[in-house]
């Protein structure tokens, strides 16, 4: 049995804009029911703009606004959508997945004995109840984890490299598989490190509440 | 291809000494080959004269002497017993597995809305390359995690303890699943609130580099 948010979702249409298998499985956890349609938004914005959290949310924005669109010019239905970016932050530089092996080995090398900060930056794409143009409204939220690495051995990163594992990765590791030996202790949310945190929960928990958005039953929306 | 220490115990006999799955799947990511032999050890050590870090790292001992003696009476050839004993504690209070759905609102409502502190016990016993009475070393460690809750719902609570998830687990909650929705935030290792922490690599490396244990080849030890 899920928990009172999720019973209320049940038999909403919620996209998650990200074809990241990581996040879909945290999505799924709590017994969320949603599809998928990647985003093809290509990440162009100019990173020198942003702050490194402002730079995840406009990302994770423009990523869930270009699936929102597209959906609606296929006139298909939808109650949410979800879009979210990772990066990593060290020195306010902004790191994303790595070009190739060398380039890897350098941003490694760069975490390698210090801490750097993880931000997913997360938005909601959702219907209005209400059709006030332009029919949808947007709420977008980031979440911040500490990250401390080890000092690492150049030979145990040129091992990790050839795994493969860091070359789709933001910083180019992965806490949840073979880059958690590389990471010492973290502060804050784990799920935010691995690519989408538990807030995500607690706003559509609030968004719930809100019964703002399009096709909330009035049955269900009495029970708040 | 594993990182070196992992390689340079490729070929010795490594017991883990719980049946958690989770923690079979935390020892074996980097690699490792292991067998699996559950403890038999009661752990019915007195808590009132521990400290909660040390009452973990003695109940992790005493599994790990119950598998390593078994094994021997049964001339097993065995290179190392790795024990674990994850605990909960609050207010110096130590909390383990709820012995029932009663004892497991009680527990998450005193999580909720605050911090607590979860502790690994880890226990390596290794056979000595040279066999000195009584044939085997000890090394023991602990891993410390700070996890703070959110303010818990107790609506919430219940639906979280009809799943039965909390049972097997200290505290009565598990932050690798459903529980993750009632935790806020970590401060350490995240695998060590899940049952295992990532140090046990770093001292497993740290044991291969110092010999000191039972058939590591001439060969390998050049490489040290």
């Amino acid at each position: 049995m899920p928990f009172a948010f999720v019973q209320h979702l049940k038999n909403k249409r919620i996209i998650l804009a990200s074809g990241s298998p990581r996040r879909r499985e945290i999505l799924s956890r709590l017994g969320l029911n949603f599809d998928i349609v990647p985003s093809k938004f290509p990440e162009t914005l100019d990173k020198a703009k942003y702050a490194p959290s402002e730079y995840a949310i406009a990302n994770a924005t423009e990523k869930g606004l270009e699936v929102y669109g597209r959906l609606a010019q296929e006139d298909q239905e939808v109650d949410i959508v979800i879009a979210a970016d990772t990066i990593v932050s060290i020195d306010d530089d902004i790191l994303e997945k790595p070009k190739d092996a060398e380039d890897a080995l350098r941003m490694l090398k760069r975490l390698s004995g210090r801490s750097h900060r993880v931000y997913t930056g997360v938005a909601f794409i959702y219907s209005l109840k209400e059709p006030i143009h332009p029919g949808y409204n947007i709420v977008s939220f980031t979440e911040e984890t500490e990250v401390m690495f080890r000092e690492c051995n150049e030979d145990d990163l040129k091992v990790y490299i050839e795994t493969g594992e860091p070359m789709d990765k933001a910083g180019a590791y992965g806490y949840q598989a073979f880059g958690s030996f590389f990471v010492e202790k973290i502060n804050g949310c784990y799920y935010n490190v691995v690519g989408l945190p538990i807030k995500v929960f607690i706003e559509l928990e609030k968004l719930v509440k809100k019964q703002e958005f399009n096709s909330v039953t009035k049955d269900l929306q009495n029970n708040y």
